[in-house]
């Protein structure tokens, strides 16, 4: 008896007592990168849970009537020097590829996004490690991950076996995998999102939307917990 | 000879060594207000000199193509709760007024802008304290500074007596006030500007742009000083 309450209260502690996050994402979005970062990196030292969720940005900003920032030249200007400065701020290895218009106005993240849903659905224990390994890809190395030999390798950084990988390459295109692509995207444009990263505090039942890389500090501030920066613990391994 | 001496190095250090920076700013726009506070929090604790530069946001957003975000109906849901959470952040008493898209889309801030370029131009030492006053009555009591008698009263506040305020009013109407202030937005526009507040830190004679009142742990990294947050100084008084 005195067993089973332990191990009752080991598991309220681990997961009753958190607090509920959702990450409604998409890897077309480098400012994406840090809030990903951040959250991972405080999943360890906030008490909360935090649920990944691929959605695709363009359904948002199609069903929203929000525009990329990039189409006013001058914040185009600006968001180059400020993606800078925030890569070294969240210390992610960010750099701009040759032609971002053409990676996100062109390409978008159909691709990619249905490869993590996939894996989300098959095998989710990979899916931190594979969002990771596409924001590497794109964002850092410059490369296009709508490309199965890119999203093949991205896999297989993260820990994802050729078996594995060809599952999940079928599994892309099962109308299931495109139904909860779909299901994420509109799940977060109900709570109101707007663009990407939303992020969900489920605050006693109510849903509490937070837009953004730049509002851990007001987060914090909201689930009770202490900001410490991007890097609260500074062991934390360099990517 | 050793007076002298002492006299240059006390100069030197109170202006010589100070970083540079200029907050454009319109008080139509609520966060432009949190960043203000916050500079003026830091100018004391910062090795800064901040020049306050009063632009007409309207100017900003017309030449730049940019439109105020409220326009996309689920961006302007969040802004209610995103704006009431960073008050309680950076400690302003910022009330939504009963009207906003009134207040900003159709009265505008034209007047209230004239008001204090006249004020930096005649009694530059009430800038701040006109500044803040104008912030309070708008964005805390929500009133309608466009109106004379609400202007007088914030002017009041500020510490600028009736003949002050008399030749004020007469300066608004003058070509140098209206000149000033256009001077001052398209400057802004120059060194890139798409919004308010804007920030530039002028980096050995380089401006460098910080927009909005979420990039001050960005600009602490790029001028090498510590971010505490938005009250460096808990014994800051409260609004």
């Amino acid at each position: 008896m005195e067993i089973f309450a332990k191990r009752l209260m080991a598991t309220a502690t681990s997961t009753l007592g958190k607090k509920k996050i959702d990450l409604f994402y998409d890897v077309l979005s480098p400012y994406t990168w840090f809030a990903f970062e951040t959250l991972m990196r405080y999943k360890n030292h906030w008490n909360i849970e935090v649920t990944l969720k691929p959605m695709l940005l363009a359904g948002v900003n199609q069903a929203t009537g929000n525009k990329p920032p990039g189409l006013v030249p001058n914040k185009a200007i600006y968001m180059n020097s400020d993606l800078a400065r925030c890569a070294t701020y969240f210390n992610v290895p960010f750099k701009m590829p040759e032609d971002p218009f053409e990676m996100i106005m062109v390409k978008g993240s159909l691709i990619p996004n249905r490869f993590l849903t996939a894996i989300d659905m098959l095998y989710p224990e990979h899916l931190e490690a594979a969002s990771r390994a596409l924001w590497i890809s794109g964002w850092s190395r410059g490369e296009d991950f709508t490309q199965p030999a890119i999203l093949a390798k991205a896999g297989q950084t993260a820990g994802l076996s050729k078996d594995q990988l060809l599952k999940i390459q079928e599994h892309m295109t099962h109308q299931a995998t495109k139904d909860r692509l779909r299901a994420y995207t509109d799940q977060a444009i109900q709570y109101g999102a707007f663009g990407s990263p939303t992020i969900i505090y489920h605050k006693n039942g109510s849903p509490q939307l937070f837009f953004g890389s730049d509002r851990f500090p007001i987060l914090a501030q909201e689930i009770g917990e202490e900001w410490r920066g991007p890097q609260p613990n500074s062991t934390d391994s360099k990517l």
